[in-house]
Order: C-alpha cells, then sequence, then structure tokens
C-alpha cells in the first residue's frame, strides 16, 4: 500500500503575483518551478523538528519534469499537492498536482516530478540522507495521498 | 544520420543577473526554463522570415524536463545550445545543453528537453503546425548539432 | 485631519519566496516594487464593486520612491501597509510602510510613494479618474491609518 | 562643470526577456531595478581594478526614485545609461537614463536615481567609501555625460 492520508502541509495555496503572469495573460511556465520550490519548504517546514540542522543537510535539485495540462490565470483559485513517492540512498522523489478550480470543480493544470539530493554546501558534495530526515519522512509516508481526487 | 551542423542561433549566451542567483549562490533552477524560453526565441528567430504570422500561430509549452548537472554562477561564461530533435504533427521537441566554461574547459551543465504544442490563442486551441513551419525546421534539420563536443 | 481609521485591505501580508531572496541572504530591491503591485491589488479589490471595470480604466505607474531602511530576510514575519495619500485630476499618490517583526516588535523596513495614472489601454493615453473611483476612494480615506504605530 | 565625457561602461544594453513583459505587454516597472541593478554591476566592473576587494566593501541600495515616461515593449531596442552624480562620505548616487529606439530615434523612456551606501557585510554596517574606490570614481568623473543627447 503506497498512499497516504492528506497531511495539511502537503497542500499549498501560493498567491499568484501579477508578475507571474506572462503577455499571454498566464503563468509563466518557469514560475511553476518557483511554486514548487515553496511547496517543498513548506511541506519540510511541516514535518521538520528542532533537531534538525538545515544548513548542515541541504538539498539541491537534480532533475525535474513537468507536464502542463492547464493554463493559470491570475484570479484562479490554485492549490498545489505535494508528496514524497520514494527515497533511495542518496535521492528523494518528490511529486506534485497543481490543481485550479473552474465553476467549482478542481483540476489538474499540471503534474510534476522532482529528484532531490541531499548535499553538503560545507564540502561541496552530496550525501545520504540523514537517518533523521529518511525516518520523518517514513512517518509521513509515501506516495500520493489517498483522498486527493483523480481527475 | 540525425545530427545536424551547428548554425549560430543554437548558441545563445544570456547574461546571468544577480537577481537570477539564489541564497545558495547559484542560479536558481526555475531560471533555466527562463533561459531556455529565451533560447527558443533566438532559435526561432533566427529561422524565422516575413511570412510567418507569430500571433495566428503561437506555440505553448506542454512539457520540460531537466537534469541539473553542476551549478552555475554569477560570473559563469555559459552558453546554451538548442535544436529540434523532432516534430510531430502537433508536437515538436527541442532539446538544450546548458554549458558552462571552468578553467578553459566547457562542462555540461544541464540537458532538458521541452514539448512545443502549436497553439491558436484565438480559438484557444492546439494546431497541427503550419507547413511553413515544418519546411523552414527541416532546413535546418533535427538532432544534436555534429559539431558540438560530447562532454 | 489627514489621517484614517486601519482597513483590513490596507494590511498585506505577502509569503517571501525563496526567489525573492537574493545572493546577498536578502529580499532583493526589486522585490519591493513587486510586493507593492500586490499590495495596490489587495487594496484595490478591497474596495471595487461590480460597477467597476478594470479593463475600460486601467492604471500605470508614473513613478516610484522607496527608502529601504532594514534587510528582509527569508523568515522574517513581515506585513505591508498600504494607503492614497491624496488625488489629482489625473494622478493618484499611494504610500507603503513595510514593517518587519524582530524579537516581538515590528520595525520598519521601507517607506514607498508611488504616483499612479489612470490609463486608457484602448486609446492609449492617461485620463481623468472616473468618478466612480474618486468617490470609492473618498469613502475610505486618505492619508496614513491613525492607529498605525509609529516607528 | 559637472559633466564627463562617454565611457564604454556607462552604456548598457540588457536583453529583454520575455519574463520581463507582464500581462500589460510591457517590461514590468519592478523589472527596471534589475536592470539598473545589472547596469550599477557593468558600471563598477568598467573601472574595478585587481586591487578591490568587493567582499570586504560591498554596497547596499538606501534609496531608488524613478520616473516612467514611456512603455518598454519586447522588441524594443533599449540602452541604459548610468552615471554617477555625486558621493559624499557614505553614500554614492548614481543616476540612469532608460531609453528606447522607435523609429530611428531614441527617446527617454525612464530616469531614475539610486542613493547606495557602502556597507561591510561582515559586522553588518554602513562603512565610509574606500579611498581607492572614491579614486577610482573620481578618475571617471561625475555628472551626465557630456555627449548624451538630451530628450
Amino acid at each position: 500500500m503506497n498512499s497516504t492520508p492528506i497531511r495539511s502541509f502537503q497542500r499549498y495555496s501560493p498567491e499568484i503575483r501579477f508578475a507571474d503572469i506572462d503577455a499571454v495573460g498566464m503563468v509563466n511556465n518557469a514560475v511553476f518551478l518557483t511554486y514548487f520550490e515553496q511547496s517543498r519548504i513548506h511541506f519540510f517546514q511541516g514535518i521538520a523538528n528542532k533537531s534538525w540542522n538545515w544548513n548542515d543537510a541541504g538539498m539541491v535539485v537534480a532533475r525535474h519534469e513537468i507536464n502542463y495540462m492547464l493554463p493559470v490565470k491570475m484570479n484562479d483559485e490554485m492549490e498545489i499537492w505535494t508528496w514524497m513517492e520514494s527515497i533511495g540512498s542518496k535521492s528523494l522523489n518528490a511529486e506534485y498536482e497543481v490543481r485550479v478550480k473552474h465553476k467549482g470543480q478542481w483540476h489538474v493544470a499540471a503534474k510534476a516530478k522532482s529528484v532531490l539530493v541531499a548535499f553538503d554546501h560545507v564540502n561541496g558534495q552530496s550525501i545520504p540522507w540523514p537517518k533523521l530526515w529518511v525516518h520523518s519522512l517514513e512517518d509521513v509516508g509515501f506516495g500520493r495521498p489517498e483522498g486527493l481526487a483523480v481527475d
């Protein structure tokens, strides 16, 4: 069983800024990666505790893939769901769904995946995920939240 | 034979702005998509001619994937290579290599692919690629430029 | 008597994005103008009513001035206060205070003023402020909110 | 006589990125501050020499003021002129003119001023401008370049 219940920190509703909109009138495709960055920060702050030292063990993005399905516009109601799909010794697989509400109905506007790597900024190299992180992530659970409707 | 000779408009050297650098001291991962956007504009302007009407036949990004291999920093010498890998009836596959020069040697900092879709902004739907575009792209050729060194 | 009571839409607390932070570790000076843009949108949405037609009567920024007093950092609690100082036939004078909370105390991090001009995007020229706007703004009142503590 | 001859590093022609354009089809007002930032970097790199240590003596922006006169659009030919107007013990006054070319003629699109303060990032406080900086700036000269046409 891979799926998990919904946690509050998995749902993030960013303010869409006027500056996020490009000349075509839609959120620019690059801005989604900024939304995901904030979404990850929101997620990790939700599970972090005092014993973590973010400076010692940071993370970097090794890969993104994203499929754009619907345009997102200035006044759209939007939410981004984030979960961890799996973890390896050095890489963590995050997934996201961007949803917009049109006429009372939520629709998937984008789906994305990131590969995150634990990184020691002091020594400039990737490192194994600290055990404390792995345990915190295991406590949350991996996989797409069960209660999240399929579009 | 899939590869093509190097064309001047396939090489784009953006200015790295101080605002592109994040708190970790590297070009933020989202900014690469902005570089690719400029790189595509540069590419298409290089093959465009007067008969094209960009307003009638725009394009939207349907998918990106990107692998980050090396950090890019403020004063790095950087260039982005762009080529079209293939074209279908409605989708065009673009590829990119981001290269940075360290100690006189070019290294691949990132590799990426985009799926582009011809889009009729007036009617709000995807359309087949106009024949003139397809011919212009065929004239340039598809595939990774032959002369581009492998890292 | 120039001052006004505090209205909820005069206070705006933007999310500080990681991408807003520059290599020096502070919110980049240009990002403040983006915060002010959102702050104005928040302000005008607070007083707008159905009879307004934003497309007919848009506004453009004719001038900004801003004094930076304290750095704003990623995890700072921040709020931006916005009010209209005065209105002329074609220009509207907005003012802002950016406040950050340090050790339980709010401090002014920046003060700014904008001159806004009513603009007819269809005909490409500045126009007098529509009467409905002027009346709505008069209802809110001009000047720095009375209850806003002096730093 | 306050004016100075034109130096190559006073003229900076940034690439206008698609992402700089907002939903109204013009370079967003906040982006001008990013252009000025790059313009200052370009200016100071033009007069810097090996004896400068940017890390020891950084600078922060204490104030901006900017008047927007003409919209700047995606394909506009644009240049930004930068000069130092004067220097005090702790503050340096930079000025800028943004020019766009319409029908073969350059027009002033914006005028701006910044107050820059020498800042010791290690100790977190403003400091007097290092003598070497003052001398380098005096060598360049203060005031609006003589040859720069008046609009």
